[in-house]
């Protein structure tokens, strides 16, 4: 009872036909239909879709499970190829990807041709990284003889097993089936069962089909990469609660999230969980930088609020100003350029109506007052920009002004004085960003701020906006509850790779059985702590 | 209503007075009456112990979370000295604290003074790792202007936020008050409130005086460091789900941790638990090295099984050997040390109640036999050592023989052949330890169980005996589950600091308020990745 469509091409065809990729098969899923829409027209986008029968999910979780042993032991430059194959088959069918994407999303399609760009270079990073070879963090105790003996201990990471990714809505493609979620399993060593965003169903098809094509034309085992379709939390939770899945990577809304946490603490066996839902990412405008400048910030702030429709986990929805010389140009402009603000289609015509509905029950909380509205496009899925405001007394004691709103929406608090604006950001809950804007007169007053930002957010940004995610070494893109789940990683950049590996010793292992990364001899030249020295060199154990 | 006894004095009185510590308050609990006994005569132990009230568990963790900002910006310098106090406050006060725990928990005295030794040592090694710095895992992606221009990002390590550590029965020191998780959470900067062992209370509170002394002379600030006593779940419990606590470390029974582990999964704000529970610590005798020494490895095994009462995590409760030359022998030499083993009085009267229960259990299992039972002596607690068989095929089939029997018995799993071996390898659950004996001739079959044992334990041995873990850089003391809750990581040794720390990042921050770890002129001397590379350079950022 598996329908087989063909076996994985090398090169995948450019134009989605309903498949799921099981192990080496293109298999049309046998459930419930599910379709995408065309948020602009609100028309269904071809082809159908089916949701994975129990069977399917069954027979992915099985195959990731059984390749996951091999797959973890290749060689570190192996799954470096397997990466660069995916990267460059991404680069090769980028004008489909884009074209595609662009019909199910709505999102400009430069914005799309970057977001290839972002997938394909995160990637080639994780290869970078798996030669290079820290992420193994190796350890060497050597073991002495003599009066004060002890045993030889070494350390190195592993991987934790099979992991499933959730495609986010708003990355089709830096987020979804080939996103950072995707290449830090892949890299650890971890085969990847992902569960297809539904608003963008082709573009995860042909994203597939490039992953399995890369995975047939590097020789990985099969079962290292599936990708199923499911609409609703039915098949989230099956997939969280199968045995055999040994970690999470979510993006994607507060109730979404917390659902999948709570099916994995529902398990006899409990996982790593790194859900990624929640953030409003606070942006202080102290009050030498507001004085300065207080036009233009109004005016690069809103350009960062409406991008991508607001459509950012760190879009700035909330701003912290101090009242004084600079607020009320600060006020003018953001008010006139959201005014000014042509407005966007969003993802979906769901999300679309949870904008509307969040902003409306954000303006009627106590204390709220509209500043401005910008215009609404024509669409299905059509929202407009706007700016709310409160008073930092009414936002201290209203926790639910605190609700992200989806969106390019943002509420301006006016702070009374700078003991106010320090009590309301000790008010704000976890946080992935929060922003600084500050002159030199400000340093004293911010590094006041600093510690309590730290507690509350994953990165801290100085007199720029949050929207942009550097992929590098030092990005963090996490931070303390509601932001994520676990705010000890980073879902961005390559420390993501922590997440899906776990440390083992090894003590007095015999020279022939020893993992290359702790032999005496270090063939492949990694650093390593070696009785607590950083070094890169051989050992002489004698 | 908070009764107060006396300010903590510098130096520790030798002789428990039923406090516990609140803050820089040495206060009676005001609950339900709590006391130890001897486990030998089982007479009630003096002083008297009262449980915490609420009130007085509300105020530990309120002063933690007051103390958290403060303790956790301190120069590492000032932890270090901190921690390096309280060593040697433990050395100094070594037999007060040795009499003390052998009272009250029946462990031999020179064993105990190891553990003071133990304590004293692993908590300045942390010292020392604070001083290099490594633990921060600074990185930094300098920022670019240009054609291809790039924010700058720096990231480093923060403390969690106040930690509760539950002390365990079977370390009075090493794994209790001033144990390992007290010792990394304190080195990561995370105040912590230790809930005391009720099986020692005398010594946990010794220990909690010399800490408290320790931190009035290091000036630390008030609530870094409190104990409470209670007993049951219910303090546990409340502990756990306060608001204020930001992670937990647990060692003890399967159920303690899964009660805790449950009582975290309800919170509306997700923490970490690192609970370490049950492990069985599985020894493979591979055919060469049995049939070279069989009766070698039986004596020594038996000494394994039997040091400290059995009452070890990774005390060896199962051992598979294949059938062939060298298994007679070394059933032999093991009957023979366990008949003669003269038994011990184990730590309580509730542990020697439920090792006879469990053993009793085990080996009314089917297939199981009885090869030997040692004596048993006097003493409310006592207990004897017990090897028990089954044949591979019995062992595969029920999954039953496999639940922890804290203490002195285990179960010898005689195996037809090593694919028989490979399967019963393949049914284990997660373990904290998997030792293999091996021969060079053993080498290829090692080969091959080795990727199973590093998917099954934290630790592999060769060729030694699981109980013993070295205090250093390299050790991992975790597992998967249900040796520990979070099998990423580790509670002995340096990597244990990683438990209690979360990465934030920087961008664009001005040189004036950026941490020291991660400015240019490295004035800690740390090793950082800049752009990826492994130095400890200054940064020429221009």
């Amino acid at each position: 009872m598996k329908p087989k469509e063909a076996p994985v091409p090398d090169r995948p065809q450019p134009h989605p036909t309903g498949a799921m990729v099981i192990g080496t098969e293109l298999v049309p899923g046998t459930g419930a239909q599910v379709q995408a829409s065309d948020p602009r027209s609100g028309e269904v986008v071809e082809p159908v879709y089916r949701a994975a029968s129990d069977e399917q999910i069954d027979r992915a979780c099985a195959l990731a499970d059984r390749a996951f042993p091999q797959f973890r032991a290749l060689p570190a430059e192996r799954r470096a190829r397997f990466l660069e194959r995916i990267a460059d088959l991404l680069d090769e069918h980028r004008d489909a990807l884009v074209e595609r994407a662009h019909t199910e999303t709505a999102l400009p399609r430069p914005r799309l041709t970057g977001e290839v760009g972002r997938t394909s270079g995160q990637l080639r990073l994780f290869a970078a990284e798996l030669r290079a070879g820290t992420w193994q963090r190796a350890r060497i105790d050597p073991g002495r003889t003599g009066d004060n003996p002890r045993p030889d201990i070494r350390q190195r990471r592993i991987a934790l097993g099979p992991v499933v990714v959730f495609g986010a809505s708003n990355f089709p493609l830096a987020f979804s089936t080939a996103g950072g979620d995707t290449a830090s399993a892949l890299a650890a060593g971890c085969p990847v069962v992902v569960k297809a965003h539904p608003a963008h169903l082709g573009t995860a098809e042909l994203v597939a089909r490039i992953i399995a094509g890369a995975a047939a034309a590097t020789d990985m085992p099969e079962g290292t990469f599936s990708q199923l379709v499911g609409s609703g939390h039915e098949i989230g939770t099956r997939l969280v609660s199968d045995p055999r899945i040994r970690a999470v990577g979510f993006t994607g809304s507060r109730a979404g999230g917390l659902a999948i946490a709570a099916a994995a603490a529902a398990r006899p066996v409990p996982i790593p969980v790194y859900a990624e839902m929640s953030s409003i990412n606070p942006v202080l405008l102290l009050p030498a930088a507001l004085a300065a400048r207080g036009a233009a910030l109004g005016g690069e702030f809103v350009a960062s609020l409406t991008l991508g429709a607001g459509q950012f986990c760190t879009n700035p929805g909330l701003i912290f100003a101090v009242d004084g010389p600079g607020l009320d140009a600060f006020t003018t402009a953001a008010t006139d350029a959201v005014t000014a603000n042509p407005g966007a289609v969003m993802l979906t015509g769901d999300i679309a109506g949870h904008y509307a509905a969040a902003g409306t029950a954000l303006a009627a909380r106590n204390g709220v007052a509209e500043l401005a509205q910008g215009a609404r496009p024509d669409g299905a899925a059509a929202a407009n920009a706007r700016l709310l405001t409160v008073d930092g007394a009414a936002f201290i004691a209203d926790p639910q002004l605190q609700n992200e709103v989806f969106g390019a929406t943002s509420l301006l608090v006016r702070c009374a004085d700078t003991t106010e604006l320090t009590t309301a950001v000790r008010a704000l809950e976890g946080q992935l960003t929060a922003t600084v804007h500050a002159d030199t007169a400000d340093f004293p007053l911010a590094a006041t701020l600093l510690p309590l930002l730290e507690e509350r957010a994953g990165r801290i940004l100085f007199n720029g906006w949050p929207t942009g995610v550097q992929v590098g070494h030092a990005m963090v893109h996490g931070g303390p509850f509601p932001a994520t789940t676990d705010a000890r990683s980073t879902s961005v950049g390559t420390s993501a790779i922590e997440r899906f590996l776990r440390p083992v010793a090894y003590q007095d292992m015999p020279a022939a059985l020893l993992p290359a990364e702790v032999c005496d001899d270090n063939p492949l030249d990694v650093w390593r702590r070696v009785d607590g020295e950083v070094e890169r060199s051989e050992l002489s154990t004698g």
